[in-house]
């Protein structure tokens, strides 16, 4: 707060940090909402695999229920002064119908193989709105992506 | 994922590490929810000031839109393999409505004085429920705070 932030990254500067982050990041933040209006956020592994943003939790977690009334979400990934908001809506596949270099993607990524895992599902997000900004005065300019295009 | 994690840590030791983040971190992770189901999710800086987190935005943030209607938030902080997460509700309040010591220390603490900010209100979440955890090995006894009292 004391020491004056860098100058404002360019778009395209922005959306090479964000694929490098989406490249190479292990976790997330994932929010959901429940029909009445109740949030719900937790960590979750991911792996960015043909663009979208595949992960894995148990079926019967308050993520999952959430989705299935209602399959909108939002990423954060990052950190609060490097911050990357990814809004989407999230598919569910049973492991048996994920296919094979999907599944072999998300556990060489995450070093963990969710599939045989009892009672979990896999959850991939397309995303349709990307946000990135580091501190204030890139506030101006953050939005990267909007209904699924990349605007730079 | 390649090295053992750390013993489990007690729930004493989980609570006061709760408490020195709650004390020494600027920033959090807030999600809120549309009553229709669309999640919100954003950082914002916050003081822990007499057991509650105040924290401030715009007044006609999504954030704020969601708690007029709702007012259950759910706050992350730490990072995805410290994780605490805060359940509560929201209290809304204008600059002019909160006392000097609040403001005061929402100022000295994030180095921001937001009372004077045309539009920004502030929020004051009191805390029902909160879990914390590092590794697999913690999620067994993440629970410290429920129903608004510590555990230990």
């Amino acid at each position: 707060v004391t020491s004056p932030a860098p100058a404002a990254r360019s778009a395209d500067q922005r959306r090479r940090d964000v694929l490098a982050r989406l490249a190479g990041d292990v976790d997330l933040w994932i929010a959901t909402a429940a029909p009445g209006g109740e949030p719900c956020l937790v960590p979750l592994s991911f792996v960015w695999h043909r663009e979208q943003v595949v992960m894995a939790t148990r079926g019967d977690s308050v993520t999952v229920v959430n989705l299935r009334a209602q399959p909108s979400a939002r990423l954060a990934l990052g950190h609060t002064r490097d911050v990357v908001l990814v809004d989407g809506r999230v598919a569910l596949a049973q492991p048996a119908e994920l296919d094979a270099a999907t599944r072999r993607a998300f556990a060489d990524h995450t070093g963990w193989d969710a599939a045989p895992e009892p009672g979990y599902v896999f959850l991939t997000l397309t995303p349709a709105r990307i946000r990135a900004w580091r501190e204030e005065n890139e506030l101006r300019g953050r939005t990267l992506m909007r209904g699924g295009l990349w605007l730079t």
